[in-house]
């Protein structure tokens, strides 16, 4: 699938110096507009030798901390504090932040379920391709932000997996404790099929990724954590100085990990979930954390739920309503290395 | 139109003493349903003499501080403590509760602008018919639940409106501060067609409402404001005794009201909005409030919003994505009795 | 309301001797058309002096026994024998039956609830006002044909309501029992805002209504009553001989009553219903007559339904598929006069 | 319902001297924004005392000649040019621009059927309801600016209704000679509830409309029409001076009018029209016309439409594929004064 | 792709010892939840040695006998009397029986077109992926209940196809014949890709499939033919004693077989379907067998069908309306082994 | 895949002589019609011995020349005027003309982005896989018919590939220039992937396309070529003699060919496009071919376009209204062989 020619066209060229404000050309042929494209911005930073970072956000359209803080950054920097490259995709799904939603509505496919892509698919599968096939042969490390989107809150973090290579590991472990989140997540075993963090370490490439709150919203604070550690990391990699004015705060205070199977608090029916707990409590196992109400019914007595295992919490439901089968909290571990 | 019959029947007895849990049947034929019709769940407490209050939650199905409060209430209510009668009904907009939309997915209306209903319209005209020509008269007071729902977030507050009839104005104002919320809003002008408050308020019986919190959640503080609200208001009304466990808590510290034209800030154009403020915080007239990022373009520089008006910022848009039009902001002045 | 005049014309003369097949030619601007219309067919059938009879079909667009049976009318009469003059409209609800939907895709009404409908407002109203205001005032009786369409089925019957002029009582009775369907429905009580049968009792006509069957389909047995009815009554208001071969079939061998309250088995939540009785089965008041099956939880019991009433079954639910408040049995009385 | 207040804001001030840019804020309360507003661009250019002019398009949000004449006339005016007021609102319908289509997606309403509405209604009605309750009132004349839009395409021109008294008819008829359309038609008959054109003549003011060419598209040739034709009716009203270098151009060659009935030729059943007669083709009453082809079967032969009138076409229906009930051509006669 | 590890986890364990009730949790990421899942009933009873037999049903979710029997069995069976282990999901397709619909509403997907599935792929892939590789290896025989659903009625039937193993042929007409079915149906071609059946055959186990009425409704008779059936198998599998209260009942009195092309009776264009034949009644080659009318016409007649095979009326189309291509009615040859 | 067996089937017998107007049969199971098929209308004409050409269009459901010229010509021809055979798909794409869409409503895919498909896929890979290995091996030459469509609006031509093989390349320019359209494409480089001409060339077979106006009307003037141009090949393959009264007109007047990148200009915001040039005129590389309105907003200035080729319009966007990334117009070079 490598050799497949990308069919999406862009106006930057990688190799110039300086600052470029371009748009990637995505074919997207539909019945109001035969020939039509979809145009994702992209900005591309050079100055002089030095690596390339690849700066992404936006995979999920209802996940703003990401995208704002990279719009962000392309206006804060000045190139000739650059030594080396940023290339810079605040909204890659940007049908979906135009519907502030996770699915691209244009395929209905998850962009971050599906790396490595296709050169001759949908606009999410184009889009994986090139990021993958195009983008990442040029990057020696890549930050993809994301937040908990519509349906999740999250505690504001950086987040890497768990690498068999013990040096690649401790050399993530580093950038994560340089990015300064307040909360660093080690994730042990994932369900990682079609996500970029799978395809960027299989390619030997550093990468972090990040969960800035969620609920859709765009958190202050997050936002703040995010743009820091964009800073931060900037230094940390070599690209700005390290007593850039932007640079140097937050740090990293707690480190845990997400055990597979009882972390998740799942619910067993339809209704509206009452929480017993904020996110950054301390729970045991057997706890409770919170009820169903069953608003539909004036007799059903509400449906408690109980923690599957003693630890942190690190995420809940957003919305009040949910459906049988929804996540309403995700609990951690201490890390233990 | 008061004289219309109501098609909505129950099968609980408003007269009947002791605690009923029971359904409003509201008809609503459809394609797959010819005779079919919507249970909207009742609870009537009924201890002997004394007020009546009418407790309703749910008009807009995005809103679920009031619902679980009101729900929680009618567990935890002993009926024996009683004296007099409660009428709670904690999701009147039921579709829209299952849909977690603001508007009635049924007929695409918004209840709390379509008081006092129509006997022989659709499900959000018959509901609101119910319970201005057939419970609102029951009354003595009556306390409408409401939150930000999915596209603000409010500071957790109580609100009435200023009234033209200063001892009534008086009356309900001491209602209010009883609630005991930390802030108490009066709204001085209001675009109030078709809302309950307005038709309680001619009807002659006191009114109060809430705004607790926001974004589609459940947030345990602005739950926890609302259900000590709750049983502060049934001592206030004299239907538990004042020295019962759960009333006595809370207290409001800060009275504000909403000034009309340029209380609100307004998104000119489509964007993802960043905000510079936080509910709770002071800004002064012209103070840049956040900015309007473009995500679509690499070129077109954030749009810049400014406060129209000096005061406490009360409530903000949750979700990031915004549409030209809409509210980014509310700003309140301090209350001037 | 009454002279207001309609928007609909029509390509067919009422007052022409012989037989007519021409269309109502019914306005609907909307986005693909301008200046669409949409199209109604009609026949009329005169043939020198004597009643006139209104028979319609199709109100509801997935009920197909009284469309079909009007359509085939109009082929196999001919026009010599007829003694007097008919206006047949075999599917009122167009885009209903193309839909194959009950309630009319274009506007989302309901038209037999819209009677007598506007001449300025929608497909639905302008189609209810044509018939209410131009048709109905040229007829001396009225016969609408029902089935149970996709969510109901029934007893193949004829139906008139219990009028409070005994003498047009009586005279609608012996034109029920003359259509001579194997059962006949008296109904005491109803909510018949909007319902054509209303506007014709109230206009001074004879109205006659039918359920045969349902659950969408086309019942050989039902459809073939509603046949026989149809020339029962053509011979019974004197349109043609009584000795004409196609009538004088079939005998109305019950009469029942539907009273109002405890009548119908309501589902009470979601479910797949299993009903325990057939249609035309009697049971008891209190008898089990089915359960809902949880079959989204393999831990949750069926719930069990009773009779609210002793009498025998008229109609049950078609689809196993039951949402909380649908119908799900009627159950009718003997006819006590 | 005159003295219903407007829900209405704007920025404009109407009184002001000089050209204004601002909107009409049309409050718009939804799912993704509670306190929601749609935002309305308008001009207001004002220069010592004269006649007011109103001038509107974009009720229909499928014809762009008349938005884009208007928005242009806005840039190429200096208002230091001008003898009194222009009142101009380019796109009345919004939400109906951007989604390219007739009837505003907001509420499924046809502005121009809408006249003249509720100040408490939906987004179409209190649009309606502002442009003839509070903008009319200023206005000595209006012109209201269509295309043929989605569905049809016109021969562009001028349109006037036929009025009963004489004077303003004839008053009329300058005006509409004086824009100088190539064809310029008076409508004698019309089915005009809910129109501008009704409401503004009801009030004694001078009402102009166009119809220039359709398709959806953006004809060179018509907009060329219709911005001539507005700078002519500037001169004309004496807005600007006679020698104005914008205007002096075009003049109408032919006036006609539409007689009800036949004029109209209606698709009988579903298929693709293949017409034979070009718009501005002279007609014989019985003429073929064209055929509907059935291109769903192989064996069904085309259908073949006649001309019920003599005449010249003046529209035709702009897509091949055609419902049964679908206008396919108009046919107009020579105007008889 | 066996070798694929499914993304499915259970809380039941399959070796263990009684009955279990739990659920599958198939991951389903959405717009409203990121981290959600499906949960799918499961029961397993176990007790001690004996043969595996995996029963399912509500691969469309428009089909309730096979689901029903199915969740009755659970609670009628006394584990104790059990010699061997019954797996039994009743609704495969949750949300396919949610929405009363054949095609799973979460990917469009038919799940009895989609076999062996995929373990990385949508709700339906995942599974059919997970009953073809985890669950039919555990099995040694396998029943799918079907019925006609929304579209179709049947006569109540037990269906196997015809093996090339003259053997497994026998053995499984054995089984066909235990059920007790008042009609047997042995498929001779089949365009069977992507069915449980199948794979089923291929993995070299024992298969049967049933079609139990249809219509969407549930059928009393066809029910209680479906729950002896289950009770019938168990004995003839050697899972209950033969002489178990609820087995025994009933006997197949008639074998029929369908040939591929000519039994089939097809709409050749839009209409509502009148049958002139009811299922089970013989017909001839060339016989009418009903007529097409097309209601939206005045003029036009009905289409007359005719059989193109002489033999049984097995299956109808069950909705009046028809659209070009549907099936309207199946007929059968005597089984001729 | 070319050994996959289709499942679709077809009354027609492709070596029987004389005229047949059959359907393919194509299988489509789906809520409403479990056994459900489309059935695609198909002329096969044979007359003793000649070559097989393949007459193909609605490949795209908005493009109406193609198949009315190939309906007509099903009627126009003496099938004894015929040496060889034709084989005729009017429509291929059924439920997108009858949607008047380009994409097929059934599956979402575009046919001719789905060659050479799949036997065991959706609707369109079905058609696009019989096309591929029933039909086009059977024939010595394909033409498959082509318009704008909705969005576009192309000057009449036919259209051809630069083709590597000196002699194919020729032979098809030969055929090109028979066509006798006014203007002639020959294509040098494009993004072909899944197209009906890719397919046949690769086969060997000589392949003409056309693009006979657009948006989604039925042109006179491009019918009249495309059915000239259709006779004038039948000439030129030899099927019918050369002084066949229908054939010899029409001659091509120019030749051009499209380079691939700055030949297209491309909306890079939202908004209503004004066109400065019409099609068919000439435009200098820099000059200004039109500009775009922002009509949601008063104070935006419109956005200029200008040509980044010289040469002439081939073809420009129908609607007025465009979204970012929209084909604005098409820009192509005299053809230099």
């Amino acid at each position: 699938m490598a050799e497949e020619k990308t069919r999406i066209t862009t106006d930057v060229d990688f190799e110039r110096e300086g600052l470029q404000r371009g748009t990637l050309r995505v074919p997207h042929s539909r019945n109001s507009s035969a020939w039509g494209m979809i145009l994702v911005p992209i900005v591309v930073v050079k100055n002089g030798e030095g690596p390339t970072l690849l700066l992404t956000a936006g995979a999920h359209g209802d996940e703003f901390e990401g995208p704002i803080a990279l719009a962000k950054l392309t206006r804060a920097l000045d190139p000739s504090e650059l030594k080396g490259r940023l290339i810079i995709i605040p909204a890659m799904n940007v049908p979906g932040v135009q519907a502030c939603q996770r699915i691209c509505p244009v395929d209905g496919k998850d962009l971050n379920r599906s790396f490595p892509g296709r050169a001759g698919g949908s606009y999410t599968e184009m889009v994986a391709h090139y990021v993958s096939r195009v983008l990442v042969p040029m990057a020696d490390a890549v930050v993809d932000f994301h937040s908990g989107g519509y349906s999740l809150n999250f505690a504001p973090c950086v987040i890497m997996h768990h690498l068999e290579d013990k040096a690649r590991h401790e050399k993530t472990l580093d950038a994560l404790k340089a990015f300064g989140a307040p909360l660093g997540i080690v994730i042990r075993e994932l369900d990682d099929s079609g996500q970029l963090d799978t395809f960027v370490e299989q390619s030997g490439k550093l990468f972090l990724s990040t969960e800035l709150a969620g609920g859709s919203t765009v958190d202050i604070d997050a936002l703040s954590i995010g743009e820091r550690g964009l800073w931060n990391l900037l230094v940390h990699f070599g690209l700005i100085a390290a007593d850039h004015p932007a640079a140097g705060h937050g740090r990293t205070r707690r480190l845990v990990e997400v055990p597979h199977a009882d972390a998740y608090v799942i619910a067993p029916e339809e209704g509206v979930y009452e929480p017993y707990v904020r996110i950054g409590d301390s729970v045991e196992r057997g706890q409770e954390v919170g009820q169903l109400h069953i608003l539909t019914s004036s007799t059903r007595a509400p449906v408690t739920l109980t923690a599957g295992l003693g630890g942190v919490v690190i995420a809940e439901r957003s919305p009040g309503k949910t459906e049988a089968g929804d996540c309403l909290a995700v609990i951690a571990d201490e890390y233990a290395p």
